[in-house]
């Protein structure tokens, strides 16, 4: 859909980086008059709901640096490029966990913030994890704490924050409302 | 919770806009070893779940430049400096829907995109709505396209990916898991 379409007079890049690009563009606006648009342009990113043989959810807790505190989220990274997100699902899941699996479900995909980037978020669900023999090394710059948790658990640390970001209440809210316990 | 800590060492200011600002941070990691982070800065977001007395849930369709298209989406904008997200709540009620209300329910909260943004938004509810006598005025670069929907209807829209976005997709589970019928 194209409602109130505005279209681009002019794109200004401002930064190349290896995770976002900025770029400002020159825009009319449909009742004729100019405005600006500051746009990011992210990759997309992949996450996974992991559910163990009895019920628990694997997270991972990791350092959020642009928040300069850490969160407990479900397993999720990066796509790179061309990749499908099936491919970028069973990479995190194997970096992040030491668990892969040859069964995903989709569960959901947004747009984390439409407003400003055009980051897309996929979630995928698996119940049927099998432990890697060799773990799988993952990015250079990450270091993650694995943990496994009751959903009542998860909920709990929905309440006080440490649980906190879109694809992870999404999560909890969806394995809720399937009804696992 | 500081778990995995990384410390600034250096952080270049890349571009100041209205709504982002882009940084790069250099930082050390928890293994001593150097990294760089990019961080987009943002005010922050609130959202409402405007429901009318029969059950329909009001939307707005706007363009999203970074996406080339426009949404469907619950009401919401950026919170000004200084402001509470009711507050925050209520103008973009006003604005975006010519309704009013004085009866908010705090529904989440998250970060959108803790990888590489701040922005935080809040969700809240309301079936207390009051229709405005006199419309209120929104950004002058905003324009949106009222929807007044069943939960069913909103649903198909996830289905078709013309409601995409974290914000909502969480608003219609949340109403689906609340038995909203």
């Amino acid at each position: 859909m194209k409602l109130f379409e505005e279209k681009t007079m002019k794109t200004e890049n401002i930064y190349n980086g290896s995770v976002v690009q900025l770029q400002v563009d020159d825009v009319t606006l449909p009742n004729g008059k100019a405005s600006k648009r500051e746009i990011i342009k992210h990759p997309g990113a992949v996450s996974v709901i992991p559910l163990t043989k009895d019920n628990k959810i694997i997270f991972v807790e990791q350092y959020r640096k642009p928040l300069e505190k850490s969160l407990i989220e479900i397993p999720a990274g990066k796509m790179e490029r061309g990749e499908s997100p099936v491919v970028t699902a069973v990479r995190e899941l194997e970096e992040e966990t030491g668990y892969t699996t040859k069964d995903l479900s989709f569960v959901t995909s947004f747009y984390t913030s439409p407003g400003f980037a055009d980051e897309l978020l996929y979630i995928y669900i698996t119940d049927q994890l099998e432990a890697l023999e060799t773990p799988v090394k993952g990015d250079h710059d990450e270091f993650v704490k694995l943990l496994e948790l009751t959903l009542d658990e998860a909920k709990q640390y929905v309440e006080e924050e440490r649980i906190h970001d879109a694809k992870t209440n999404y999560a909890i809210l969806y394995l809720h409302a399937m009804g696992l316990n």
